[in-house]
């Protein structure tokens, strides 16, 4: 079998291109970059040939060729969730979403709060759309993003494992980061988070977890 | 191994709650039904006792014991895809997610596209915000559901396969009922989606998905 030839399509600042990263380092998957401007020109997401690629306008974006795929195939898979989950084929260790069945529903349960609890809500076309109805982009995405994580706070605070379901770092801790580093941007007081606080830490401490923080990437604006 | 006993604490108009419903019925399982009214008195999920059960405050909660669960334990579980990926634990035929890394990935990544893409920025308590704004709720909720469902019908339209990702129905599809009858609530034609109507009639003709309509649950309204 030939390796796995991967490119990133996403930007620096966007939480779900975030936690596909973190999800590469991890697995010590070697990748292509490609940034894809979210706010220059009104979106390089909002059209061709981007938008081509993914009619919702929506980073990340993975292509995939190589593998146990037929020569010359080149796959594009769109959704952080479906990324991530593909990643655990490409390279399994460590998993991003554990086999066993409970632990696993564990994870996905605590990814999703983020992921379809949290994040869409505060994405820069809501927040747009707000902006035109005269609200508070600020306000609204506090709103939605404290609300969230409070539960989530809530859903882990009897757990002490070192990570958000675990002894090592999942999907969920993938989410985690980035949506911890919007709530701050929007003027959040993430104190009221102790425990999301302390799994924060465990991660930022992590190789992987450094080489997939914004800044750290080639599009990142001063 | 005993039987594994199922509660699913859901509303009948709840897209999320009819996803899961369309999971039990196709893998044949009993369950017990205990509606969580989402209007009356201001939202029985805002408050206690189920909010203590889900801090998120959305349905569905699946309530799982027996099984290879130790006797007298019972697991509570929330996020639709979370529980639906439990569900092919529980009971793996059909499988909501298929067992392919590569059919799994396309499947995770249309049942994200309306887990994460659509549903969350129509959902009831997002709608309230945008009135609250002065906003045209209908508008909003028909914007976002437009924009995703004709996003997923590109996604679709050179599939030719019976239901959203081969030949029987998966996740993809228990998302895809609910959020056309969504769209059709807010006055969006669906004639705009011919790939997605065709998959849709479909699975209205099978038996799980007809049973598992808001109109057939013991708490729907007139």
């Amino acid at each position: 079998m030939t390796p796995y030839t991967l490119t990133l399509q996403g930007y620096w600042r966007s939480s779900a291109s975030w936690r596909v990263r973190v999800a590469l380092h991890l697995k010590g998957l070697d990748y292509r970059y490609e940034a894809v401007h979210l706010v220059r020109d009104g979106g390089e997401h909002l059209k061709d040939p981007y938008l081509q690629l993914n009619p919702m306008g929506q980073v990340p974006l993975l292509r995939v060729s190589g593998g146990d795929l037929p020569a010359g195939e080149e796959r594009l898979l769109t959704q952080s969730v479906a990324i991530m989950d593909l990643l655990d084929h490409v390279a399994p260790s460590p998993l991003m979403f554990p086999r066993e069945p409970w632990a696993r529903a564990r994870v996905l349960q605590l990814t999703e709060v983020i992921n379809s609890g949290i994040q869409p809500l505060q994405n820069l076309s809501v927040l747009r759309r707000v902006g035109e109805l005269g609200g508070d982009r600020e306000a609204w995405a506090a709103e939605f993003i404290g609300r969230g994580l409070a539960a989530l706070e809530r859903l882990c605070a009897a757990d002490a494992s070192p990570f958000l379901a675990g002894d090592a770092p999942t999907a969920a801790d993938a989410c985690l980061a980035p949506q911890l580093y919007n709530a701050r941007r929007y003027g959040l007081d993430v104190g009221r988070f102790p425990r999301l606080r302390a799994v924060e830490e465990r991660c930022a401490a992590l190789d992987a977890f450094e080489r997939a923080r914004p800044e750290r990437q080639p599009d990142a604006a001063p």
